[in-house]
Parts: structure tokens; C-alpha cells; sequence
């Protein structure tokens, strides 16, 4: 039962900041998630491949949603990615999040081995047979296995609480063909992007809106493009596109995903700290490059000076504590401290 | 310091069995890790591919461990497959499994993201500077990040505790690239290659040995192709490598891997359970058909007789338990019960 | 000089019917250039990848475009594909195709060999100098080597005769790049579409056009969807593309490009005759199945009735008899005589 | 009917010197067959990939096997790439070669255009039913459509006049696959190896011989490599595989094929000539760097002195005069006149 409408809009896949410790910071990851809906995105999406889901603990993966339910407070829609190492594991995440009040629960087709068409619709099935909360499919052909227009066509009719695809291919004709095999029996059904550059294509040929990197970095911008292609102010639209095009491909391609993209949320102002992949010389002076011309970027915008607001958040001392600890570190990053 | 010798033979990547709850079947996992022992495998490599280690939560990697180490006593040196979601994750269970006393671990490469090849040296080279116990890089360019030669080279130099690359590229010329690249500076390197199909060439161009999922099913004959193939005895090595051929082909192609290598185990004598990953109706015909042919296969090898001995293991009451209900599951399986 | 301003419509890379004898059926390619022609294509495309240029001889593909110069007699511009063997055999094509007329000439990447970037573009830059005719470049990288950005950006900068590319990836992102690389510096410089199935959101983000396939089998709708589109009709534009989605799809993929594209011609009232790729068993039932169900898509947008003219052509005596000898073979294969 | 015998040994797939105009230098090509043959290859196979045939014309290929049939003079079999736009086309050459006396052709499968395994099937059964031939399958799946198992056995069993595959995959369970599909119903079928780096592990799994680039470099040392192969001198033959490693990689990768393999007979004492693909200084830079580290590789093997002789040719006024042109274009190359 898919009682709370259609998902539509910008969902953010969200980065975790991590403290000096490689803990994450939840001070900060609060801060980010309130910047994030006064900035205007429509949900939240944590746990997805932006967010290195695949980088955390489970035990971790839980934590990241239950700080993020708490600080929304039902401000915006939470779409919780729940993939675990199998799906009695992955269940068993569903129900969690279930519990904790989000939206629904966002999961990625089976990867590291490739499955078949037929295993993924079997891996679905169970899933969408149990899984106590509404299901977003979540297709990412470059990471996982792929999932089929076939297959997505028989999981949306056999399983209600399958309610949407998230689709990362930016293959603008499969997106067709997914919108013709399934919107006429499940007029509900909801067809995401997460290929930010084709946001304004997909969105024109029928999509709902997407879950997009660049909305964790410049959410004005992303959900601008959404408003004016959902107006159908198309010139206009197609401007922001080709701004969105390059920051995308700023993210995308200037490192390995998604590293370029925590430096780029760090120049709106939030401490993100280091990641947990180590990395090269040669990826640090790629990233410091990055960086620079992210700058100008932002500038041009009229982004730079608009950084996060300090929130008022409710710190406790040990919280305090972390936030002095990141300061320092971030100024002994700099070489300043 | 690699203390103990260069790694040499074959290195069995060990299935787990489970239970009818989908639980790991100790008592199944100790009478087939002695099974492979007596039938002749040089060493154990579990948490592998073959052995489902994405599918398994962290828990249950280390109880694998625990129950193998506990029951070879010491009979084969094992290579304790130790990846987890990051490097401190990773280097946590270096550390466990160095106190349980494993030979090494094996790494595989970072997956889901593809990493470049700059970053791929730093991951491994933060382990190798701070791993306990001697690592085995991983390399499945199939399923994960690859592991470039130049990038081995530098490993191999710059960190002592990497003593081996595990190959499952099934590229010859890559072998030699790399053993040229590697053997001079690091004579103690290990080179195992996990393509079964060609161990006998590789063999024949130097390197040690194999962690093959075939030893797994019929480790007489994957042995007795390595002791040939040592041996210089290459026509008949020939031969050997052609029955390979069929049993590996049929492991990897006849359904998506590595279920048809838990149905050929299954045929050996165990009680492999089902798998995690949910099969669909299509799935489970092609893994009855292939289970047919192999066991015409083993009988053509005389091998179907030979099934696994009942090892005198000692019982406690819940293990005890455990294996009558396996048995009434599987007998419910096969529509006797 | 581009004197004659930029490529922009709809150019159709025509297949080229052939008799019961397997050579160039002239009548034909004279009565569908005509019917092309009246059906609203802006301009034709011979010796395309649609038009099967590589299993035509030298000498065939010059008299394609001699037979097609001549029956269009000027009506709309011609785009003739110039690709030979090597860059001599293509610039003496070039110089061919210039003497009879032609608008421009456009030429593929090299094939075969996959070239490196800088190759690509060492061997457009010499056309590029010696050309006396306008050319377009080919970018069809499931065939071909790809011309990737940069190497565009060059040409674009260094050729003034290369005044337009015809790219077929079907990538969005991809003709995103191009245009903010080239268009700055090149105005002129035109961008056309060779992937049917996202024509309307290649010239929402900014190309003049396309190369379509469908626009040889369903002139009208392809037409009809450039129309809508350069007038900003987007709403009725995707009700279009999605017709043509369908279209596109059943000419790519219901059997070897370009196979299917030479029946749906065929149930436009053209005889094709039979492909010089020999055809298996299997192949023609998918051919006679797509014929089926191309006829319905026909029939619900009623064309099925609106067959080619009978264009006034006049005919000599040889080829009166070539029309018979096809009209009864046609009959034979229909199993009529 | 095969009545010449199973194609065994040594084929080199050579190139062809082309003079200051771009022209086949027939005295060079043959003082190079010449140069070979004393070498000791077991036989010819122009107009193949390293022969570059698609940069050819008909004509070009035609009197390309003229020449070299003509000075080889019976004194090593000449197997004739005769693959042309079409099946018709495709015939007339083997039909034409097959006047000249060759032993066989070789055809490669379609290409350009990406055909399924019944096509590719079709197209060979239609060549292997009318040719007058023996007739050479050539399957190369980085640059054609792959010629899959089950094809090959169809064509063997299918098709009397169809004699051999060569295999330029590399892949060695592919290769097992193969002989194991077709031996048995054709002991007179010949395997042969286009993958002069795992020469040795065919030939150990089964494989006839190869046709070798290397061959046209050095000669000696592919010829040793075969003869220490089927002589069973398994350690001495990984040396030789070793070295011919390095010869193979250098070739393949140090710039796009075929150049490297030009510049590298041109060390061996033959003027090659320009090619026909256009370079670009940053290849040529590539060539030069290659030049020299090949030209010290050679040295080592002791090749560097042992330049081609001066065979004693007949030559004509037009020859004499073609050869001082050469002369003095290579000394302009070189920058010495």
C-alpha cells in the first residue's frame, strides 16, 4: 500500500561526514541535513553510492538513518538505502527502517557477483513479498547487476509494495521503455534518475524526478532544473542543464567516485574529513586541481559566499568536543594549526 | 618477514555449508574441511568468491575462520579471506585471523566502486604497512577493481608482508608479465592463479600453484593435475587439464556463480543447504540439469562412490541436533520426507 | 568555406534496393529517392552505415551517389558517404562526389583497428586539408574508433572544411560536450543525431538535426517530430518520440542492423530484394515476425495504406525488364508464382 | 577434400614495404617473402591483419598475392587472406587465389557491422559451399564478429572445403573448447594460433602452429619457439615464450597496431615505407622511443647484425629505379639527405 503518493522531486544522496577519527560526525551530518532541506531538495537519501554505503559498517549504516529521521523530523521524505550482505540481512534493515518512520527504503540490485535477469527478479521478489516498508528498486548497471526492463516490469506487478526505480544507467531510451512497460498498470509507480546530466531529458520523456549527487553539492541549482522543467520553462531549463552538466562531470570523472564530491561539499562548508578509501598523491593533487576549479565554479554561481548556515543544533559536551577536534584537524589539514 | 615459506599447491576456496535455517552447518563445514585435507588440497582459502564471503556478515566471516583453523589443526596452512567494508574493518580481521594463526589472508581488490590503479596501490599499501600476518593480494578484474602489473610491482616492493597475488584473470600473458615484473626483486613472491582452466600453463610459465574452486568438488583430480604438472609429466598433465576444463566450465557457466559448485559439492556427500541468494524456478531447472551431467561426469571419473567419509567428528547435543535436521530437510528437498 | 550554410533537417541515410541479381536496383533507388524526397526528408544520406556502405565495392558506392545526384536534381541537399579504404581512396572520392554536386561529403573513423585519439585525429586533419568538399565527421563508436571531444574541439578549430559531425553513440552528455567545445568558436559547425530514439532530447540541448534510419521507413513521423520539436511543441514532440522510440528499437534490435530496416522499407511499397549478408533460418523467421508486427505499428499510424507513388520515372528498355524480373521474383518469394 | 594435408607450423602474417609514392614496393616485398622463407617459416599468410588488407584496395590485394606467389615459387604453402565487401566479392578472390595456386584462404569474419552466430554461421556455409578452396576461418574478436564453438563445429562438420581455424583470441579454454568440438569428427582440422604470446600453452593444449606477427619480425626465434614446442623441450620453450613475450607486447602495445611492427621490420634491414594510416607526432615520438628499445632487444637476441640479405633479385629498369627512390626517401626520414 503505497499510501503516501508517488515519490517526486529531488531526493539527495547524501555524503557522511566523518570526524578526525573516521567516526562519523554527527554534529555535522545534523548541520548537512538541515542546509540540505532549507536549501530546498525535496527528501533525502542516505545510504546510497554517493553516500559509500559499501564503506560502512552495518551497525553504522543504521546509525547514519536514525540521526537523519531524528534531525528531519519529518520535514521532507526519507528513502533509506537498506542493502545488506543478503536478504535475510536486507530485510531485516527494511523492518529497522521501517520502524524508524521513513518514506521507504532504497535498494540496489545484488552486486560484486552477476546475476541473471531471472535471479535478480527472484532476489526482488522475496524482498518485495517481506519487506514491511515501501521498496525503490535501485539500478547502477555500472556497479551492480543490472536490472532489466523485463524485470522490472514483473516486480512492479506482482509486488504492491515495490513502488519506484532508481535508475543510474542515464539511458534515456531504457528509461522509455521502463515508463511504457510499467506506468500503465501501476500508474503510481515512480521512475527516478540518478544521472544528474540527463536530469532535464529524462524528466521531459516522463521520469518524477531524481536522486542526484549534485544536489548534495549545489542543491539550488539542482532543484531550480527541476522546477523549471517541471514548469516546462524549457530554454531556461536547458541553461541550468548545461550548468548541472558540469558539475557533474566535475564529480563524476576529476576522481574516483565519490571523492571529488566530498571536496566539493566542503567548499559549501561543512567539514567532511577524509575518506575512508586512502588515497594516492597523484589522487590528492587531482582533488586539490579539483578543488580550485570547483571554486570558480561556485563563484560564478554566486555560491561561494552562500555557505551553511551554523544551525542551531543542540550539542551536548561530547559533541562540542568533536566539533573542536575537527576544527583542528581540518586547520592542520590546511597546514594552518 | 615471510616466515614460513613460500605459499605452494592448491589452495581450496572452500564453500560453507549451511543449515536449514540458512545458518552456518558447523558439523558440515568440519567433515568437509576434513574431507579436502585428506583428499590430498595443499592449503585452504576460505572466505573466497567460491565461499560467498559478500554474502556473510562479519560475524559469520570470523566463525568461519575460527571453525576451520580449529578443525585443521594445524594439517594445511590456511589463507583466511579478510576483506570487509574498509580498511580498518580490514586490518581488525588481519589481526583476528593472525591470532588465530592463519598462514595469510587474501585481499581482494576494492569492489563496487572501480577504483584507479593509483588508489588501488594506496589500499593495499595502508594494509601492507600495518598487517600483522602476510597478505595475499586478490585480483578478479571480473568482479572487482583490477590490480595492474605495475601496481604489483610496487607492492611487492615497497611492502614485505605482501607475499603473493592470487589471479583470477585467467591471463597468461598478464602471468608473465607480472612474474618478470615481481620474481627478481622478490624470489619468496607467490603467483596461484585461480582460472583452474589454465593451471597447467600457468604452471608450465612459473607460477606456484592455484586457489581452485574445482579442488573444492574434486580435489583427486585437481591434485593430481598439479602434482603432474610439477612433476614435468605433461602429456598426461594434458589429459588432466581437459577434465578440468569440463568441470570448471560447468561450475562457472552451466548458472550464475557459485551455485552450481555448491550442487557439485552436494554430489560429493555434503549437505550444502541452500543458498542465500534466492534462485528463480528457471535457475533451479539449469542447476538440476547441471547436477545430471555432473554426476555422470563423476562417474565417468570414478568418483561418484567415493563419497565423503563420515569423519569421526565429536558431537555436542545442539550440533547433534543440527544435522538431524538437516538431513530431514534434505530429505524434504528431494520429496521423501 | 561552408558557404552554403549549416547541415540542419533531417538527413536520410538511405538503404539501397538491390535486384534479383544482387546489383544496384536503379529504377528503385529512383523511385524511393523520390518518395523520400516527397515525404519530407530535408536531405539524403547515401553510403551510411543504414545503406550497407562497406559491402558495396568503390564503384558501387560512386554510382549510388551518381544515380541519387541525379534523381534529386538539386530538390535537397546531399551528404555522401566518402569513407574508402585509405585516405587517398577517400580524398579521390571526395573530389568524385565534389564534381557531381553533393552538399558534403561525411566520412567514419577508421574502423577495423581501433585507433588512439591522436590518430583519429592525424587522419581527419589530412582529409580535412585536401578536401575540396565540405565534411562531416562520423562518430559511430559501436563500429568504428570513437571521436572523442578534444579531438572534435581540434578539428573544429584547424579544418575549416569540417563543418559538422554526425554522431551516433546516442550519448546526450557526450553531444552536450561537443557543443560547449566547438559552438563558441565554430557557429557554424552543425551537430546531427544518428540515434533516432532521443532525437527530440538531442535537439532540446542544441543539435540542428539528425541522420535518422526511421526517417527512410517512416519519413512522415520522423519529419513530423523535428518539426515539433524545433517549434517547441514539447508535449506532442515526446508523443512522437515515443512512436518513434518503438520504431527505432524494432529496426536495432529484432535482428542484424540493418536487416530489419530493409523489410520495414519493403512494407512501404519498395523492393528491397535480399541483403548481400547471407541470412540464417533463425534470422528469417525473426524478419518475417518483425514484418508482422511492423505492419500493425504501420497500420495503427495509418501508413500502411499510404505506399510509395508510382513516380513517373522514365525507363529504357533495360530497366523495364529489370522492374519485371523484381516484380516476379518478388511474387516467388511471396510464393504467389 | 584437404588433400595437401593439415596445416602445420609457422605462418607469417607478414606486411607489405610500400615505396615513397605509397605503392606496393614489389622488389622489397619480395626480397622480404624471400627473407622469410630462409628464415624458416613454414609458410605465408598476406593480406591479414598485420598486412593491413583493409587499407588496400581489391586491386592492391590481388596483385599482393601475385607477387608473393610468384617469388615463393612453390617452396612454402601461402594461405591468402581473401575476405572482401561481400560474399560474391569474397568468392571471386578465392577463386582468383585460388588459380594462383595458393594452398588456402583465410577469410575473416564480417566486420564493421556486428553480426549474431547464425549469421556469421550463414556467411561462412555460403563461402564454404561454393569456394574452390580450402578455406581458413579467422576468428579476431577485437577487431570482427566472433566466430563462436558451436559455429565452428557446424562449419567443420558442415563444410568439407572449410580446413582450419585461426584463433586470434589468446583465449585458451576457447581453444580446448574448439578442438574438443571439432577434432574428433575432423582429425584433418587445423588449429592455429594468432597469439604469438601463448604459442607454447596452445601448442601444449593441441593447437598446430600459429600465424605470428613476431614471425615477420624474428623469424628465428618464433621458428625456434614452434620447433622447442613440438620437440617437448618444455623448459628451453618458456624461455623462448618469454622472449617472444616481449617481442609480441611491444608490437601490440607500444603504438596502434600494425605500426610497431612496421618499424620493427624496418630493423631488421627492409624499407617499409610510410603507412597508410596517418600519425601524429605524439605517435611517431612513440615509434622512435619503441625503435630504440627494439632495436636493443634485438641486439641481445644477437638479430641486430644478421640483417636481411641482399637476396639476388632480377630486376628491371622500373624496380632499379623504385629502389634508389627508397633508398633516398628512407635517408630523407632519417633526415641525412
Amino acid at each position: 500500500m503505497a499510501s503516501q503518493g508517488t515519490l517526486q522531486g529531488i531526493f539527495t544522496p547524501n555524503m557522511v561526514p566523518l570526524d578526525e577519527r573516521g567516526e562519523i560526525n554527527e554534529p555535522e551530518l545534523r548541520r548537512y541535513t538541515d542546509w540540505l532541506i532549507e536549501s530546498g531538495v525535496h527528501g533525502l537519501y542516505p545510504n546510497g553510492s554517493t553516500g559509500e554505503f559499501t564503506r560502512c559498517t552495518r551497525e553504522e549504516r543504521r546509525r547514519i538513518i536514525e540521526i537523519m529521521v531524528d534531525q528531519t523530523a519529518g520535514r521532507v521524505p526519507i528513502l533509506a538505502g537498506a542493502a545488506e550482505a543478503n536478504v535475510r540481512e536486507t530485510l531485516a534493515a527494511c523492518e529497522y527502517y521501517h520502524g524508524l518512520g521513513v518514506r521507504a527504503v532504497a535498494i540496489v540490485a545484488p552486486f560484486y557477483y552477476k546475476l541473471s535477469p531471472d535471479n535478480v527478479y527472484a532476489y526482488f521478489k522475496e524482498i518485495g513479498n517481506n519487506t514491511p516498508v515501501d521498496v525503490t528498486l535501485y539500478n547502477i548497471p555500472m556497479f551492480a547487476s543490472p536490472i532489466d526492463v523485463p524485470t522490472i516490469q514483473r516486480l512492479s506487478e506482482d509486488c504492491e509494495r515495490i513502488v519506484a526505480i532508481k535508475d543510474s544507467s542515464g539511458d534515456i531510451p531504457q528509461m522509455m521503455r521502463m515508463i511504457e512497460a510499467v506506468r500503465p498498470n501501476r500508474p503510481d509507480f515512480s521512475f527516478l534518475t540518478g544521472w544528474d546530466v540527463v536530469l532535464l531529458p529524462m524528466m521531459i520523456i516522463g521520469a518524477d524526478g531524481g536522486t542526484n549527487a549534485t544536489s548534495g553539492v549545489v542543491p539550488e541549482l539542482t532543484r531550480k532544473l527541476y522546477d523549471l522543467a517541471a514548469a516546462g520553462q524549457i530554454d531556461e531549463a536547458v541553461r541550468f542543464q548545461y550548468k548541472i552538466r558540469k558539475i557533474f562531470d566535475a564529480i563524476l570523472y576529476s576522481a574516483d567516485f565519490p571523492e571529488a564530491c566530498r571536496v566539493a561539499v566542503g567548499l559549501r562548508g561543512f567539514r567532511m574529513g577524509s575518506g575512508r578509501q586512502p588515497l594516492s598523491d597523484e589522487h590528492k593533487a587531482k582533488l586539490a586541481d579539483m578543488k580550485n576549479s570547483f571554486r570558480q565554479l561556485l563563484d560564478q554561481e554566486g555560491l561561494l559566499g552562500s555557505t551553511a548556515p551554523s544551525a542551531p543544533v543542540t550539542l551536548d559536551a561530547r559533541q562540542i568536543g568533536q566539533i573542536v577536534e575537527g576544527v583542528v584537524a581540518e586547520l592542520q589539514t590546511r597546514g594552518m594549526a
